[in-house]
């Protein structure tokens, strides 16, 4: 029995012929393998809809990986292992599936991550992407949650604020991005993205340009790191001192993301504003884009930064590049603090139903 | 820290309150418990998009029942035991998410299944609701798979045919059904639907109707044959005889999805059309809608009925329905047996991506 041309059945046999033998899809039902002794499963789930999270044209490559990065950045602030992916794919007639699962599941490779199951469908009007991760949390290691943090803690943050704003204004000042073709599970890094500009962009800001659109794009979870601090909250690192670990993603702002920390935590918190990492191009290309950079650093939201909290005399972990950017405080309320000034830090970012 | 009003995170504040304390929610990444010694864990994923797979203004109580009934439907057809839901959910604005949620966990729960997480987007056009369900296949039980069968097996059926593509036809035509309010989750009954029918279908079919549409709005996952079936898989049922059991649930049509359990096999099949369990709704109605009651049956789809295969010597589970409906072949030939006339069975259905 032969599947009909064009359809779902010949597109999973496409797929299942490049992922080669002991592929998990075959089946509406994936059976995982049992984890290894002591450690437990994780799960998340995030979507990219076309026109609301990324450009309504959208390269279906880059949709496909940014998809992937920010359910990876869920799983680095958990502090977990990728393990396996399903993917619900809804689209467009005439949309290139084959283009999105090639960059999909090369991408996932390169993370350790297997496609599990998934489901296709159509929808009329734009596409909409949706993964659920499965990751490990070995033995030994804590998972990082929101409600960990403690007053007295110290706020530290990874990552730069504002970049992936900036980018994301760009592109809708007619920025273009394309993912560069035949860059296989081998070549991957993130300057295959082919970046069109505005022409109306002064020559002098191309290259925070170019940086603000990758970093918008092709965002970097922090995997390492988390990875580093679910040690941490589990006790195993002497050196640094084992204890508790709050952590979230920077996905919709520092300030709101902060806030869901803070409610979880059942504290506040200080931010000093000097000490924030807000990015250099964010800084360069905020004139020109009529935006204020410390605005986009605490609202802009979309920079899958890893927000995280440690005991007050404790060092984060060796080799990452992380900011001490403040304390949880043991009051309710969120202070910005501008030159020794405290001011309200308003819990504004990125909400998913008021847009 | 407040959460700002009509906003993602006052939604989230709502349900978990009403999920009440030990809820998996708060975080991105849900931390899945260990299972029990000998089991693994699986997983499985479906959409519901609105005016694709259902009615555009369809209810969002039946919406989510509906979405969740799908799913369970896979996990029935895989023979294991649903456990935690992922719920990803992009509405337009002004939606009614609590009404969604309301739903959705009520019935999750009578399933005995955990929303262990989620993510909210806007998507401006129609409802786009995705659920990932992860289950556990205690020890002593096999997954039921697709490719399990042997040529000689004997093909059954346990559940209807043709009713929901009848029931799908006649919301086509106006009728119209909705979730009556003030149902908790103890007293779960399909019976809830209330439904208003097309004025012009004559009183003699309004019974017929409400079956059909009740059959399509809610259908009734298999899952104690599927559990069952997954003990005679793995040889744990003496009286039975245990051994390889192919299974797949019925969502694209019969012989749509039985070509895909013949691929994945190896094998033809053969298909005896008295035996076929036509839906009494379906005969009654094909008529009035102008369809052909047979290939309602055959092609129709979404019957959620499980179809699964046997050793030629061996009976059903006891206490399942189940219809002898033929047998799988060594060629690779779908055949439909009519009065003992072998006639070529089209692999024809839903096609996720043809439409």
């Amino acid at each position: 029995v032969s599947a009909p041309p064009g359809g779902e059945d010949q597109l999973l046999a496409w797929l299942r012929e490049r992922l080669g033998p002991g592929s998990l899809l075959g089946d509406d039902t994936a059976l995982l393998p049992a984890a290894p002794a002591g450690a437990r499963w994780v799960a998340t789930v995030d979507s990219q809809i076309a026109g609301i999270h990324h450009p309504a044209d959208l390269d279906p490559a880059l949709v496909a990986r940014r998809l992937l990065a920010v359910n990876l950045s869920d799983l680095a602030a958990a502090g977990a292992d990728p393990a396996y992916g399903l993917l619900a794919l809804a689209a467009p007639a005439g949309y290139d599936h084959r283009r999105f699962l090639a960059a999909f599941t090369a991408a996932a490779a390169a993370h350790g991550v297997t496609l599990a199951g998934g489901d296709l469908a159509r929808s009329p009007e734009r596409t909409v992407a949706t993964l659920t991760l499965l990751g490990l949390l070995p033995a030994g290691r804590t998972l990082l949650a929101r409600g960990a943090g403690r007053p007295g803690d110290a706020l530290w943050l990874a990552g730069g604020l504002g970049a992936s704003a900036a980018g994301r204004l760009l592109l809708a000042r007619g920025a273009r991005a394309a993912w560069a073709d035949g860059v296989g599970a081998e070549g991957e890094s993130d300057s295959s993205l082919v970046i069109d500009l505005p022409p109306s962009l002064p020559p002098g800001l191309a290259d925070a340009a170019h940086r603000s659109i990758r970093r918008h794009l092709a965002p970097l979870p922090q995997l390492a790191l988390g990875r580093a601090l679910s040690e941490v909250a589990g006790g195993s690192v002497e050196d640094v001192g084992g204890g508790p670990v709050a952590a979230i993603d920077v996905s919709d702002g520092l300030a709101l993301d902060l806030a869901r920390l803070c409610r979880e935590s059942g504290t506040g918190a200080e931010v000093e504003v000097e000490r924030l990492p807000v990015a250099g191009a964010a800084a360069e290309l905020a004139p020109w884009l009529g935006a204020d950079a410390l605005d986009l650093a605490l609202h802009g939201g979309e920079d899958y930064a890893l927000l995280f909290t440690l005991p007050p005399a404790a060092a984060p972990p060796a080799g990452s590049a992380c900011a001490h950017i403040g304390r949880l405080t043991a009051g309710p309320d969120l202070v910005l603090l501008v030159l020794g000034e405290r001011r309200p830090l308003a819990p504004e970012g990125w909400d998913h139903l008021l847009g």
